[in-house]
């Protein structure tokens, strides 16, 4: 967030505990409880952003930005663990999928279109824009090998397709460590920090502030996620609609709500550099460090492990997303017709996930 | 067409007559009927093409645009409406289908091979073939949901396929509307029109010779595409191939053939910006244009509504198309070899669809 | 090889003997033997490259270059050869992918990441390696097109893959021509010869050494190889993994080991251009001329004809391999980062081929 007081934020915040009481008082009204949620995570997945910024900022070069990789998405997280608990892992690769397509296509969309309404072109750097894509689709490969692995093994008994999905994750998780070295040690200069010169005249630093809103905002995230996953099987019933749609499209939306505002006041500030690194980077992390942990969490937390296989639809939504944002950013500038083609391949695959017959 | 004088065109009118003397005498000779009506209709679809220009180029900026991208496929969109009334829609799909691939891969690679013989190494705008690549992604991308869905949803009574393709179909068709709104105002000085000075010191002009051309030619075209469509099932038995391949390989290059000269013509004067603008704009054109208001129109005119479900092959081809020319265009730069690596494509696409059993 | 003296090259050699002896002596330790022609391969595949590229440089230009053309992958051509003369053409499909997805992926990686770790970003030439990446295209375009044909026609007797394989294959190498057309005559000064100035003050050249050289590895890699075949099958068994494996990533990275070692000295001294020739061109070369080779040559040598008919996962991982180099190539710069995604994309396409069942 570019900027300091975050309108309509502490509004939002009334939603948890209208939440908590809709969730004591009438616990059979689902669909209810689930969108008062939906609303409640919104400021508490913000005040997390923010505070992890604000304490990356201070602490500065490579701790800050391991900070910013791991809990940026910290609130895709949460809601990841908390469904694995309860064994919906369908939901957790629903929501993944859903992270991975919505940034890329319509937070980078959304940024493209109302930043290409003020400015005919806007540029930004390729070497960067470069290794993100390339990462997204090493992570794409990770989860095309699992679902080809998968199709020619069955019926065969005892196809070893959860060591091959831990070993990929492995795979996944070692480069997305390996990346952190690149654009935090030895490449850090292709990485802009464009909100940092803003706060360097302040005053001494509390650690306290920050630290203590990344605690509550935390808890608070896990108390209503656990309400969100609670209600969202009941609460796609309700709806007429599969769990796959509300996975992919609704708590996907959630957790990227954050991403989605910054990225479109900095492409309308013409900042590019910064929203494709939002846009692009927060894909990349969902799928190369949230996907990958939870795979390993899921050993410990679930009542068996979570593999990588994805519903062929997912795959294809996540390929088809790869090669637009691969189109879209190789030249390194964008107009606004870029942003409405992003914003029409979102809206294909949504109508897909709507009809898709849930099985 | 760069020339004035179209050589040869006034010649190949004479089929006009020919067809429909050998469709009144002996309507039994398909295969004749067939061939002469494909020869009649390349000087018509060319009469069209030039009046439409001519109108395009007098109107100027935004109708003389509008037209020209409504106009500019109207002899396949007139073949189309004409096998959707007899219910032949996988004819009507498989010279879609030919019609993106011919432009992209046959077109565009005649034009880089004549144009690289002379010149060792041709530019051209990146932005501007970017845009077009990507809106041949959008639209293949229409088509893979399609058919990913209807794999996944066999077996299932009454899947919604056809709100599904048919909703597909509006956003294809809205986001071309937006590109017109993108090419023809927001950023036309990326499109070059280079044929536009030439006119400008003429005579005043008088538009009854183009109107007239263009009705009298839409109606020859009309009446002689009833006789391809009507014995194009016939012939194929007769030829013993499929028809799928007739309308692939055959159908597709008679309304392309303007294209495809004109084109070739435009890369050999080293005018490649207007070369790819008429190959992957015309791919576009029917991709996002043409196949969206087949769809429409099928709700009217046919025995039944036609939906966005090409077969597997034909979505390989288109796919594989599309990579084509991304690889050959993303880096605005063409030369003799990268011409000839697009005929290679063609020459193997066209093999798989001649050998592929009629199913 | 830069290096005039290519260390243990000399050393390796004793491991011709050795797999003679053991071959004599105990034909039935498969595994052994087999172990003992990998390693004595691989000098004698050194000095086939050696000898073809000194002949190259003194007789210079055009035939220097279809000598390097055509012998450069000697190795695996012999291979090949012997093995579709046991019968053997899934284990030659294999080593093919193996060599096709080996040097994209893990030689130039490796290349990248070495080069990387010295020089912040290396650049090449975009035209010369976008030529390269658009012919696997290409050759995967020839891969796909029979898998396809392959799956829409299963069920139907005399389905005429051979024929669509055979053509496809002539289209193949029919554009592998002309494209040394390109390379070697029409735009030769896109390919920069690197080492050529060296060795230009040289006393008069001696033929004999190079073809004596020629002909004495040839002679022995053929001996070597029909060890290698040989055991292949029991060695696969005693090890407990598919042939599959065994081909595509052991018996692929005994003929490509001289690649790897130049394409890494070439990019630890900055000179990537010549890099990603050697590890695209030599990928280039199994697609386009040894693999139709070897489908000409199978009409004479096998038991029966072989088609181009590649497994899923091995066309999954050529597909992969080649979005890999060309994301990765597409910008005409590399960082060792690059090089890592390569090897990761590498790594995850092993795991496949490892725990994938033997069907």
């Amino acid at each position: 967030m570019t900027e300091r007081t975050p309108r309509g934020l502490l509004a939002l915040l009334a939603f948890v505990p209208v939440a908590l009481l809709l969730h004591q008082l009438t616990p059979e009204r689902h669909t209810l409880i689930f969108a008062a949620s939906v609303f409640a995570i919104l400021p508490l997945a913000a005040f997390i952003g923010r505070a992890t910024e604000e304490l990356a900022e201070h602490l500065g070069g490579g701790i800050g930005g391991l900070l910013n990789a791991t809990f940026g998405n910290a609130a895709e997280l949460i809601i990841g663990i908390l469904a694995l608990r309860e064994g919906l892992t369908d939901l957790v690769k629903a929501s993944l999928t859903g992270s991975i397509i919505g940034n890329v296509l319509l937070v980078f969309g959304a940024a493209a279109l109302v930043g290409g309404l003020r400015h005919p072109v806007q540029r930004f750097n390729r070497t960067a824009a470069g290794l993100g894509t390339t990462m997204l689709l090493l992570s794409t490969i990770g989860l095309i090998v699992p679902a080809v692995f998968h199709w020619l093994s069955r019926g065969i008994p005892n196809a070893p397709e959860l060591e091959l999905d831990t070993e990929i994750a492995v795979v996944l998780f070692a480069t997305y460590c390996l990346s952190l070295v690149f654009t935090l040690r030895t490449h850090r200069g292709l990485y802009g920090r464009p909100r940092a010169a803003a706060d360097s005249q302040q005053p001494p630093f509390n650690y306290w502030r920050p630290v203590g809103m990344l605690v509550a905002a935390t808890v608070g995230v896990t108390v209503v996620s656990e309400m969100l996953v609670g209600t969202v099987t009941q609460t796609a019933r309700e709806l007429g609609m599969s769990e796959l749609f509300i996975g992919v499209v609704v708590v996907a939306l959630v957790g990227n709500a954050a991403e989605h505002y910054s990225a479109v006041v900095l492409a309308a500030n013409n900042q590019m550099d910064a929203a494709i690194a939002i846009a692009v980077g927060s894909s990349t992390q969902i799928a190369l460090f949230v996907a990958p942990a939870l795979v390993f969490i899921s050993y410990v937390v679930g009542p068996r492990p979570m593999n990588l296989l994805f519903t062929v639809f997912e795959l294809v939504a996540i390929a088809l997303s790869l090669l637009s944002i691969a189109f879209i950013s190789h030249d390194g500038e964008t107009h606004w017709m870029e942003g409405v083609q992003l914003l029409a391949v979102y809206a294909i695959l949504c109508l897909g996930f709507y009809y898709l017959p849930a099985i």
